[in-house]
């Protein structure tokens, strides 16, 4: 795991939080209220926030707003453009689900390999075959991908778009992927994670 | 995080590779094969399995008949039985995933508070009303929910299911849930995780 993940996923929950509290009026927040809110103690929270060009005061915290744009600077993602390969039930029901719920980020292609899921219209996502992969992600400018295709053509299919240029991926198929080391993926094996809480649920 | 979280994640990985492994035929496995179908390093994997009550042979390392056996008795979670709350575009598909892939789990009920969505059957799930929720939990034995409900319900109707007797949680949800301390929760906000690899991506 890079030195700097559990940080980032730090960073990205407060600012889940925070556009949520801004949404509903609040103007301001101190550190032990977004402890309250997020699963970092407050200390951790200081320390996180030290890092971007925005500080809270003593008698107010932080203006929730100043923070935000802070966060968006200090991320940098931006309307960033994300593809879906494997458009079965997961497939769709993720395009749904981040394109009804996300202002930052939108899966704008779709991409399978069965014609009948090909060349239609699923959320604001388009899909197309996955031989056209090269062509509509240069020209969508895409560098990230989620991948929700059979467990036996993930590993050619994450080579694949590799290949065309993308350097991150979330992975739900359930097998590791071997690719070259400045691709970042995130496993997200569903089949593990309910077996892991089954497993705590006993424990 | 409970101490041994990651070493119950690692071991779930390994059983899922042995598992396959066994279908195509492979009867021995050493730890350093084993490394490279997982993350985990051969001084990880060796030291993980001196738990289970099978050991390794230098010459031929460990029998994956017997390694899977082990795994299934120290975990301890065989068919389990699963809830989910919330049926819509992604419970299903959650459903229709986890139903068709595991051998060991299996979502056998299925709950919502819209009529239309009640007493069908998808993927060998039955679908109920949620307020039949700890009837059903307690006939089925049921200690393990997953929760695909909309996020300003979430925190309800995890406490209302906790106070039925769920204590494991993996939650969709992009929300923190509060709730008693025995109860394990594990997030999946899958608009995070999109994000955190949309950042990775572009560093």
């Amino acid at each position: 795991m890079r030195r700097s993940e559990r940080k980032i996923e730090r960073i990205i929950n407060y600012r889940r939080v925070l556009i949520k509290l801004d949404r509903e009026g609040q103007t301001n927040i101190f550190s032990h209220q977004l402890s309250a809110l997020t699963n970092a103690t407050p200390a951790q929270i200081r320390r996180d926030l030290m890092e971007m060009d925005t500080s809270g005061s003593p008698a107010h915290g932080y203006v929730i707003k100043e923070l935000i744009t802070s966060i968006n600077h200090y991320i940098g993602v931006d309307h960033e453009h994300v593809a879906i390969i494997g458009l079965g039930n997961l497939g769709k029901a993720i395009i749904n689900y981040v394109n009804g719920s996300s202002e930052n980020l939108k899966i704008i292609a779709g991409f399978d390999i069965q014609e009948e899921k090909v060349d239609r219209v699923v959320a604001g996502c388009h899909s197309y075959h996955l031989k056209d992969f090269k062509k509509i992600a240069d020209k969508e400018d895409i560098n990230t991908a989620i991948l929700t295709v059979p467990v036996r053509v993930a590993q050619d299919v994450a080579e694949e778009i590799v290949k065309a240029g993308i350097s991150g991926i979330l992975n739900y198929a359930p097998v590791n992927l071997h690719l070259p080391e400045n691709v970042y993926v995130e496993n997200r094996d569903m089949i593990a994670a309910v077996e892991k809480v089954a497993y705590f649920s006993d424990h």
